[in-house]
């Protein structure tokens, strides 16, 4: 293997946080794992929850030492928090930083102007404060940040790796890819990928910004070892990918509820993949004052393909399956142009896993076992919607005395399972 | 003239926002002026001062009234307290709104974190809030927002209004002007742009950003009916542009400090040119979902250009000037392709003022009447390095007791003089 590095995984305790601090652990580097617990508390907010029984991220570390005899140290930090950012960083001296401590939800940033403004504060300035932490602390340290191929938007023109040669004019220049984001979520990437060019610019600082797409999948090599290491699964319609969503959809035998014309088309991966593609970056880290930008993505699939495939793939197994379309929810193009580069981590080596296999061996077996958590208001609570800001939607299912026992009742189960 | 609008300028104790409020109401205008007074504490935060004394929120309008019988309706609320604003939108129900208040230093932007966190947070929030405000209260309101030419940098293209019309593989989209901003103050108003151009495809919100040059000059029709009236003028090395600065180190016999090798070329336009721009955009709004971005300014000029124009300007009134290149503290490019289109509002209907005429008939006059207010020690602080962050310089300047309390003696002086 490649020569062991101090890493700092910031996000640890997210969908693909956890994974990740264990994969690196696995792989002999040394994992400092750093996480705010805001997506737990989120949950708490909310009365959403993880299908999957989730562990807290001292039983994790304590039972990944257990198995593996290797020490992921556990750190509960806020990246908003600068001053005790500054002194993590100049205790480890990290090699290199993996910043998923954001925010991730669309429709989350959508239900108000209070969740807006939270996620692009929280967003932002804990990228800045890592921007320069790196600067003033350790200013080679490569900075592995990321972002999401919904930065883009769907352009009418095919989307390239993070810059674009424009001829314009007579003349010619390399520019950042014009961006036109889904959500005030997305909006706080943009924001962010524009704070790291100009860190690598002015400061020379190192830096890759991944612009992944929807990831999928439950299971790693590391967290199918023992339930306590297990990550999330969200299914709820702030949380859940609308693969996930379909797939518990199936499981309940409700139909799967696809927005609109169903031809929103986006990137997608692997949970496996990710891991692949973030340790072929930090392998091969850019030279100082590079802003390196990889759309970190295997497939392009529309929203009917994704139906489609949940609806046949069950049929497969035996299971039926329905399929509605439902008034869309976001403002969005249902019918468009998509075609988004992804060659620069296939150039390191990255050997894809794919959907169709995926689906079958992972994903619909786990929904299925864990269906009965599953809480139908829940699942059929409708979407923020873009238009109104969501106010009054979320508004009026949060305050649901039934929606939050249950929610409560699903959040002391999980708690007692993990235990 | 046109028809009366209900208008709130936000941002209006500033430079460009009290002249503003002021031209507002000649035309017949209902103006409520808001500022939450932040620039002044700026001014005794870092111990700088406007080399014009400036009157309070409470004279200025008192003294309007009472020289032209028109009312200005003063406010002091921060854009980024959300109940309150809220309550003034639904108080005053505007047509338009002229957003001007934001930090809108690039060197007060680089001094620190802190200060490059404030900068971001203040602005990003306060054009959140106006954007969600609108939308709830007003949504067919004309948000009019100042945004700055340095947020697309020096493109070794021609710079578009807003937009590029790209074709890339045998398609073709119009995309947002890819942007390569100057410091952590331009990538705020980078985010601003976004979150607009996001609220006008999402909400049908009707907006104008305003990519402004560099102002200069120290009258209006308005600023110059009384002393109570007049604008404020900057000259240190946070809150004075280059020209400003030229102008008080001739008038107090320094040479003038150009950073490097003086290539730097930008936008400028004169503060009646400003007038007028937001005026013409007031009086032709977008249509309900438009996002629609002008380039406002007029001349281009590099830094040695303005340096000749003070020397050879101050030479025809008798006066000598010496030039000389002084250590870049900023990270950019001293020698570049530089050519920003500025049709729309030529097309509108503006009529230029330009800079060598309005240097000498009021900026080197007006300057040279003042000087005896110029305090050496600001005038001679160097600039904030964009390399560092600054904060060393700054606080080291920041910290000298005589700097300080010559500072203060100059704010007592200023204070005495306006009232």
């Amino acid at each position: 293997m490649s020569e062991s590095k101090k890493v700092i995984v910031f996000g640890a305790d997210g969908y693909i946080g956890w994974p990740m601090a264990m994969h690196l652990s696995r792989l002999g580097h040394q994992v400092v794992a750093v996480d705010n617990l805001a997506r737990r508390s989120w949950d708490l907010e909310g009365g959403t929850y993880s299908l999957i029984p989730i562990a807290s991220m001292e039983t994790r570390v304590s039972r990944w030492k257990e198995l593996t005899g290797r020490e992921i140290v556990w750190r509960k930090l806020d990246l908003c928090d600068a001053g005790s950012l500054d002194a993590l960083m100049s205790e480890f001296l990290p090699d290199a930083v993996i910043h998923l401590g954001e925010q991730r939800s669309a429709p989350f940033s959508m239900i108000s102007r209070d969740h807006a403004v939270r996620t692009q504060v929280n967003n932002i300035v804990g990228n800045l404060n890592l921007l320069f932490a790196i600067h003033s602390i350790v200013p080679e340290c490569h900075l592995i940040k990321l972002g999401s191929m919904g930065e883009y938007g769907a352009p009418n023109i095919d989307i390239e790796e993070g810059y674009i040669t424009i001829e314009h004019n007579g003349r010619s220049d390399t520019l950042p890819f014009p961006k036109v984001p889904h959500s005030f979520y997305h909006l706080s990437k943009v924001a962010d990928s524009q704070n790291i060019h100009f860190a690598s610019r002015v400061w020379g600082t190192r830096a890759t910004d991944l612009n992944q797409g929807v990831v999928y999948g439950v299971h790693t090599e590391d967290t199918a070892l023992h339930p306590d290491l297990m990550t999330r699964f969200d299914f709820d319609s702030i949380w859940g990918t609308a693969l996930n969503r379909f797939c518990v959809q199936a499981a309940v035998g409700q139909p799967l509820t696809v927005y609109g014309k169903g031809g929103q088309t986006r990137g997608y991966l692997d949970i496996r993949d990710t891991m692949a593609c973030i340790t072929l970056t930090l392998d091969n880290p850019p030279e100082i004052g590079e802003c390196r930008v990889f759309n970190q993505f295997t497939e392009q699939f529309s929203i009917n393909d994704l139906a489609a495939l949940v609806a046949s793939t069950r049929k497969r197994m035996g299971l039926q399956t329905e399929i509605s379309h439902v008034a869309n929810p976001r403002v969005e193009a249902e019918e468009h142009y998509y075609n988004a580069k992804h060659t620069a981590l296939l150039d390191l080596g990255l050997q894809p896993h794919y959907l169709s296999d995926t689906l079958v061996s992972s994903v619909i077996s786990t929904v299925e076992r864990f269906k009965d958590r599953v809480d139908p208001i829940l699942l059929q609570m409708p979407s923020v919607t873009w238009r109104s800001g969501g106010n009054e939607i979320w508004d009026k299912y949060a305050n649901i005395d039934e929606f939050k026992s249950a929610g409560d009742d699903l959040l002391r189960l999980i708690d007692s399972s993990t235990r």
